[in-house]
This record gives structure tokens, C-alpha cells and sequence, in this order.
């Protein structure tokens, strides 16, 4: 009998990323990358990617079992669809699942990348051990996962462990997602670099952000971030007003679940204990409803190795979620 | 073979309710209550309810087989004791499930008041159905219970789905807490009482609340919202305020949790439609990470009862647990 693996897809804006476990998840190291050439479209990408896992799982004589694919939102888990993620144009309506399950003749697991990363990070991660985990995503935008007792907590239209909407500020800026002063709008890496821009263009003087020629347009987090460690008072106050609403966004979700872990990723994060220090002694002053010394706040391990993790244990779980229905017949028959 | 049933104890700072049902729940109605004499103790006071639960029982022929508890907080769970609340001066570290088990010898399961009404709500009341609920009492205090998949969620030290201490308002009155500006400091009944009569205070002019002689200490939420129902302006202004931070809460319950069911119990609840029909109005306008108007938001349906049901479904996990534990033992002999 060939031995079978678990196949990872952990498709983002600029590239895909690839591997394989075996069924008990030990991955086969190290994952393989390559770029995401929009213009060839959805259905030429995936070809590529199935045709490369094929060849791995080839070279170790193995089968693929079954498929975790993880990606940007907006997604529909239920319908199997990738819907317009905005860093992949041209994805419109994508029947992803169906595609790789007439393929490979396998069962296939569709999750969002903040969800696939939580996934992650809980079992091979920051959050290992934890019996609840909340999983925040500091980047372009903010997202998040929930894992209660190991699994997912999905919600309504997937839209639980929505953290980045959380409205932190009722009359704050325009979010994207059509509401008003969503935690995204402040702390995440884009809201970051705008708060900076704004004060800047609103005459704040004596920063370093624009030295060099630098534009308002190109200043970034991670320049916030650099920035503020080398004590400019601009970055410094944006730095510090992000802490605060993250702190408000985290006491929030204390509030909500007290899981025994809060893990950040996401860009932002790795700005580190820049970040983390501040943000454990704030949610410490101010969240007096939950023991926040018995909650780590940390930062996620995996990096931009997430993804592919997580889109292991979707796998995994599509594989087990088959092999129940099995027995369940083979029970009944 | 004696019939068996669960009891349950609802502990309240003014009665207690007692109740008992069969091993799948029917439960036998009416419920008894009789008052809690503070002045008696702790102990005899659980005494005259064990009594009493036990001659009800008898009168049916039945043997306890279980107890389940439900009290204000804070309790310790785990070590199975009632930690003072305010309601009950003399209930301090008082170990009721030691207790009840030793003078019953059945298994006995504690929780608190709203997490014992948010499982009553959800087997037997307005969110019956729901794979997924966050209940919110809206009374002195705000408090809340989550059901994810027909269990309750804990978290660390018990402090899930304590919803009345998501903070809406970073810069606001402090909390009973500790904290400020928490969603309990302005939408509490307590709270909305309290900001009615600083408009007052504070010069408001042209408010029916004080006619007749009142006094501000002796302005209630139930009063302001009969004012408001009529139009009176000082009175609609809480109380829009009011629905506009619950909104703000019950949209951050969504974002965290995208329930299938917020159901709104407690006193302030009772006003029914005055304050449901404008907060779906305002939630909907606010959220839009998640489909709200698949998301029923509703009135609890068992009002007062919901601490007795709440504590017979307590005392059937109890009894359950029991049973499995049983189980796993003679399975391993």
C-alpha cells in the first residue's frame, strides 16, 4: 500500500505556497514557494500548484489524501468558492474545492488564511498547549481566528473571530468593510502609515519620516515602527495611540472569550516586544474582569510559514472528517 | 427501582428558587421559591432548601440524582465555592458544592446566574435552536453567557462572555470593575437610572421624571424608558443613548462570536420592542462584517424562571458527567 500525505495550498497575492504532512501532520520540510502570476489566471495557477504537489508526493512514493487550501477572504467554506479576494484579481466566484476534488479525487478543506494561520500557530506555533486561543493578524488589514477546545469556532457567514471589526472608535474613520472606526482602522499596518501621513501633512514638524525625500504616500508601519524606537515624537505618538486601541481591541476579546492565549502575526507584529511589552502592561491596567497575568499575549512563531501550516490541518481535518463518515457507514452497512 | 430527577438550586439575594425535572429535562412545574432570610446564614439557608427539594422529591416517589446551582458571581467553579457576592452578605468563600454533596452524596455542578440562564435560554427559551448564542443580561450589572455548539464557554478564571465589560467608551465612568468606561457603565439598569438624573443635575430642563416629588436617587431605568415611550426628552435622550452603546456591544458580540442568537434578559430587557426594534435598526446600520439579518436578536422568554431551568441543566451535566465517568470505569475493568 502506497503511504499516503497530507497536501497544503496557502494561496496568496504575490505567491503560493506548497506542502505535505503525513496524516499524523508531521510536515515534510521545507515547503515550496512560487509566485503568484495573476495574469495567468485562476485555473492555470492551480493546475501548477496540483501538478507540483503531485510531483512531491510522487518523489517520497506517497499519494496525496487529502487537500487543505488556505486563502485570503472573502470565502465561501460552504459553497467551496474563493470570492474576490483583493490581492487576487480575476478570482471571482473560483470553485476551488470542487476544481481540486475532481482533480485528486480527495477530500478538500477550504479556510481562510487569518483561520488556516490560527490553525497553525495553535498546533505548531505561539499558542501550543493553549486550550483556547485567540489568533490576531496585524497586517494590510486585521483578522482573526478563534480555537476552542482545538477547534475553529466559525460563526455566522464565517464572520466569528472578526477581531479587526470590532468598533473600538463609534464615530473613528471609514473602515473597509463599510462601518466606522473598526480596530482595523487604526492599528493596522495601512492605518498605521495613514495616522503617521496625516499628522505629518497636518504640519506636525521635526519628524524623521520624510527624511531622505521620502514621500507622506511611501511611509510604512514598519518606518512608524523604526522610527518611533529611534524616539521621533510623530512616530512615537502614532506608535503609542496604536498600543492603545490594540489594548482596547485585546481587553475586547479578553472580554470575550479569556482564552488562555492572544497570539499577534501579521507584519506589524514582528515589530516584537516594541509592541508587546506596552500592549501586556495596557491590557493589564484596564481589563479588570478576567486574571490577565494567567492570558499570554505573544507573538506568533511561524511568520509567513502560517499559512502552509494551517492549510495542513485543513487537510488533516477534511482527511479525518472522510474517514468518520466511513466508519459511520461501514457501521450502518 | 426509585424513580431518579435532577434538582435545582437558584440562588438569588432576595429568593431562592427551587425546581426539579426528569433525567431528559421535562421539567415538573410550578417551581417552589421561598425568601432568602440573609440574616439565617448561608448554611442554614441551604439547609431548608435541601429539605425542601428533598420532600419534593419524595412527593413523587423520586431520589435526587444530581443537583445543579446557579448564583451571582463571583463563585469559583472549580473550587466549587460562592466568593461574597454583593447580594449576599455572609456568602463568603462558602462551599456550597462540598456541601450538597456531602449531605446528598450526588454529583453537583455550580455556575453563575448568567451563564445558567444562557443555557436555560437556549434548551428551553428564545434562543432554542440556535447552534450558537450569547446571551446578555441587561439588569443592576451586565452580564453574559456564551453557548457555542449546546455548551457554555468558560475561558480563563471564567471570564468568557463577560460582555457588560467590553469597553465602549475608553475615556467613560468607571466600573464596579475596576475599569472604565465599560458597555455596564452606561447601559446597566443601574447606569441608565444614574445618567438620567445627572441630565437632571446638570439643568436639563422639561423632564416628567421628577414629577410627583421624586427624587434623582429615586429616578429607575424602568422609569425613564415609561418617559421616554412617551416622549418625554431628557428620558429619549438616555435612552437613545442607551440603545446606541448596546448596539456598539451587541455589534462587538457579533464580530467576536457571529452567533446565531443574541438574547437580551434582565430587567431592562422587559421593555421588549422600545429597545429591540431601534437596536437591530442601529446594529444593522453598524456591522457589516457579518450578515446580520441572519442573526435573530431577540427578548428572553423565561424572565425570572430562567436561573431554575439554567440550574436543571446544570445539575443534568452533573449527573451526565457521572454517568460517562461511570462508563470509562467499567469500560477499563
Amino acid at each position: 500500500m502506497t503511504n499516503e500525505v497530507i497536501a497544503a495550498i496557502d494561496i496568496g497575492g504575490t505567491k503560493i505556497a506548497l506542502g505535505l504532512s503525513d496524516l499524523g501532520g508531521e510536515p515534510s520540510l521545507p515547503f515550496r514557494r512560487f509566485p503568484t502570476d495573476v495574469a495567468r489566471g485562476p485555473h492555470r495557477i492551480l493546475e501548477q500548484a496540483l501538478d507540483e504537489l503531485e510531483r512531491m508526493a510522487g518523489e517520497s512514493g506517497a499519494r496525496v489524501a487529502a487537500v487543505g487550501v488556505g486563502c485570503g477572504g472573502p470565502l465561501s467554506r460552504r459553497r467551496g468558492l474563493i470570492l474576490s479576494p483583493a490581492n487576487l484579481p480575476g478570482w471571482d466566484e473560483f470553485p476551488i474545492v470542487e476544481l481540486v476534488r475532481e482533480r485528486l479525487r480527495v477530500p478538500v478543506e477550504l479556510d481562510n488564511d487569518a483561520n488556516a494561520a490560527a490553525l497553525a500557530e495553535h498546533e505548531y506555533g505561539a499558542g501550543r498547549g493553549a486550550a483556547s486561543m485567540v489568533y490576531m493578524t496585524i497586517s494590510t488589514g486585521i483578522g482573526g481566528g478563534v480555537i476552542l477546545g482545538g477547534h475553529l469556532i466559525h460563526g455566522v457567514g464565517d464572520a466569528a473571530g472578526e477581531v479587526g471589526h470590532m468598533i473600538v472608535k463609534p464615530d473613528g474613520a471609514p473602515c473597509g468593510c463599510g462601518a466606522r472606526g473598526c480596530l482595523e482602522t487604526i492599528c493596522s499596518g495601512t492605518s498605521i502609515a495613514r495616522r503617521a501621513a496625516e499628522r505629518l501633512s497636518n504640519g506636525a514638524q521635526g519628524s524623521s519620516l520624510l527624511d531622505g525625500g521620502g514621500s507622506l504616500k511611501g511611509i510604512t508601519a514598519k518606518a512608524v515602527a523604526e522610527a518611533a524606537r529611534a524616539g521621533d515624537r510623530v512616530a512615537s505618538e502614532v506608535w503609542d495611540e496604536t498600543i492603545e486601541y490594540l489594548a482596547l481591541g485585546v481587553g475586547n476579546v479578553i472580554a470575550a472569550f479569556a482564552p488562555e492565549a492572544v497570539v499577534l502575526g501579521g507584519g506589524v507584529s514582528t515589530a516584537g516586544e516594541q509592541l508587546l511589552e506596552p500592549l501586556r502592561r495596557r491590557v493589564n491596567e484596564s481589563v479588570k474582569i478576567a486574571p490577565v497575568d494567567e492570558i499570554r499575549i505573544v507573538q506568533a512563531a511561524l511568520g509567513g510559514d502560517s499559512g502552509v501550516y494551517g492549510a495542513l490541518i485543513l487537510g488533516r481535518q477534511a482527511h479525518a472528517a472522510q474517514q468518520s463518515q466511513g466508519e459511520a457507514s461501514s457501521s450502518r452497512a
